[in-house]
């Protein structure tokens, strides 16, 4: 180990080249984790299944393997809106209290046959919506990690696990990253292979990853999608040429986390890199009502059995969003989608100028309390724009709350995000 | 009722407009159906699961309720690769023996909030690809009834059920519907909401239909899609223009079939459609090609559970393809999809010359035997341009078995696929 840091705090890619080393076993990493969990479960509430035994049990096999991926005997944690076929998976619902998938979700099935460990279910609010569960940000109990990736950001902030999954339709990766001050990302749509996960909006639904360093993000996105490995080695030489983009939504951000964004603007230009202003088109201002046409229009029909046969069972909130859903027509919706295509056109237009866009992550930090998870605003346009996008922890709130800040790269150009989103990171620590 | 057809012979709408006006019952419908299943079963086993008493039960209480849409009460079949929650659903394979999943997919539960009957499940070749399972063609038992969508479409051509759920990644809607003599419809991709559905390929999984009408098909889109009612009225005075594209594989079609599919269109010309030869830009020369990248390299993905759990049972002829999607390299992939957005925008300027485009459905008749299901070739470009395709039944081929014909219509342009093939259908009669 070249880290004097706790097992449970290293990353993944430092813990996996420990173990393939042979200076670290899986059982050891995985025990420190679940040791933090023992500690700050109670508290926390990040998970919806641990089952320590079991996870040990799948750590000492790994051990017993040559390492044959950059994820050998590395732990995951699994959102609880993805199917596992051995743990119990609820999404987040009462409807589906102990429920048991036949079979693996294809991630969580990658990721064993990378040799990596589920080491559990990590909370979900309500199928993946708004309505909260029982997570709290580990940074203040007091406050909502945000959501719906609510137990995996808490759990990667709080250093159970390394990595997990979640999953985002409007800023579900993004904002409770931003929240718990860790790094969410949301790749590129259809990089991760979504079977088994329970859908809400087809067209938006984006597997997505919680970790504390963007080359873990690499490491698991690559080893499953098989994309090339990244190279971290030229992030010192670059010189990003950054959009800075305040996003039609910038009103709805509080007066700190803007001038944490300009802040941020400031610092990485004088770190090297070209720091321009990008107002988009007109069109963009319809993003975010767009992206809740059109997945409202779905919401509505993906969830009929449950809307039919146990209304009772759905909160309040979710039924009134579901319901509106089935009064946007047709016409309505494919309207949506059509002027989505254009966007998605446009952007790429605009791309081609920059390296990366930088945009607000949330409109500041968590919200006190547990009732809500916070505003998804500015996820909405680029899950809807289908970009890669990734929200790195940069400075605090007037609570002492951890603030984030949002890179976005083109269509597939996941790698340039990560390259682009390290240099920032070193620039602004 | 205003036919002299037996109960189970008739169509979807009509039968719904007796239903309606008090006319004929749902339990009477849904006892004439499996009445045909009981004599017919034994020999064309199409049926995964039927339970005659809960289907019936299933229309008695339908007709205890005022119809709401104009699905009332009519049986629908369920192709085995689609989630329902009171019934087996075992994805044609031995891997899910008993398999009872938690929820219905949003399909089913639609057409149950509809108020239609769930009259059982379809079988499916393995996992909706070309390993065959039991079913036999029912116009000559000797011969396939193609696949994957097989049980479907043996069921509905052998009046079993007058619609039935099938899916298409490859041409497993259309080639059955063909080979077994019946009205195949693989709508617009996304047009039906693909939740709980045992994906394959994410990107190219299409839920579609198996009818003997196509109203019948334009009946069930709309009411899942809220989709505008088609009006069939102004059919009568169309002058439809029709491209007749023999695509980039049409020696693959034997010569009986490309004789049937010319005169087909010299009749169309005659009936008063302008007809013209429609010759792809060469970049479609690569669009089958494309397809089978794009699917094997997500079929290696999606089925990762199984063929590191089950290798043993899955069939050879499936594990050759999964594999060989495990050597598609995510750069080969990635130019896959490009190849694919460009032919999406090149097919949509095509189509601004025509209303539809006419095709072959199939290389020919259903072939003999019942271990191939047939080659998909004449779906696999279609299915990747996510272009509304619908087959008729047009002729037979030297061995007396049905003949089909397809027609392509513009994305999103499903209410126009339909008139025009209506109009078709007519003029063909």
């Amino acid at each position: 180990m070249t880290t004097a840091l706790p097992l449970n705090r290293i990353s993944a890619a430092d813990a996996a080249a420990a173990i393939a080393a042979g200076k670290l076993t899986s059982e050891a990493l995985v025990a420190a984790c679940l040791d933090q969990i023992a500690r700050r479960e109670k508290d926390v509430q990040a998970w919806a299944h641990i089952d320590p035994e079991a996870a040990l049990k799948e750590a000492r096999s790994r051990d017993g393997e040559k390492p044959k991926t950059r994820l050998h005997g590395i732990p995951v944690g699994i959102k609880d809106v993805i199917d596992t076929h051995d743990m119990p998976t609820e999404y987040g619902s009462p409807i589906y209290k102990g429920n048991r998938p036949s079979c693996d979700a294809a991630c969580v099935a990658q990721v064993r046959e990378a040799g990596g460990v589920i080491l559990g279910k990590a909370v979900s609010t309500e199928f993946a919506t708004r309505h909260a569960n029982k997570t709290r940000n580990p940074r203040n109990l007091e406050h909502t990690p945000g959501g719906s990736s609510s137990g995996s950001a808490a759990a990667v902030a709080d250093c159970m696990v390394p990595i997990a999954f979640g999953t985002q339709t409007s800023s579900s990766v993004i904002r409770p990253a931003a929240y718990c001050g860790v790094i969410g990302y949301k790749p590129t749509f259809n990089l991760l292979n979504r079977a088994g996960l329970k859908f809400l909006s087809d067209s938006l639904d984006t597997l997505g990853l919680l970790t504390r360093t963007v080359p873990d993000c690499a490491l698991l996105v690559e080893t499953l999608s098989g994309m090339p490995a990244t190279s971290f080695d030229a992030v010192k030489g670059l010189k990003p040429r950054i959009g800075l983009c305040r996003t039609p939504y910038w009103q709805k951000a509080d007066k700190p986390s803007q001038a944490n964004l300009e802040r941020a603007a400031e610092r990485l230009a004088k770190a090297g890199a070209t720091v321009r202003d990008v107002e988009l088109p007109a069109d963009f201002d319809a993003s975010a009502d767009t992206q809740i046409t059109v997945s409202a229009y779905e919401f509505y029909r993906a969830l009929t059995y449950e809307r039919t046969r146990f209304p009772d069972l759905i909160s309040e909130n979710l039924m009134g969003r579901i319901l509106a859903g089935g009064r946007v027509t047709r016409n309505e919706y494919e309207a949506a989608q059509t002027l989505s295509l254009r966007l998605r056109g446009t952007i790429a237009d605009v791309m081609r100028e920059h390296d990366v866009l930088l945009a607000p992550s949330a409109p500041g930090e968590a919200p006190h309390g547990l009732a809500s998870t916070g505003d998804p605003v500015f996820g909405l346009m680029w899950t809807l724009l289908q970009l890669p996008c990734l929200t790195l922890p940069c400075g605090t709130g007037p609570g002492r709350l951890p603030l984030g800040i949002q890179f976005v790269a083109a269509h597939g150009a996941d790698a340039a995000l990560f390259v682009h989103s390290e240099w920032a990171r070193r620039a602004l620590e």
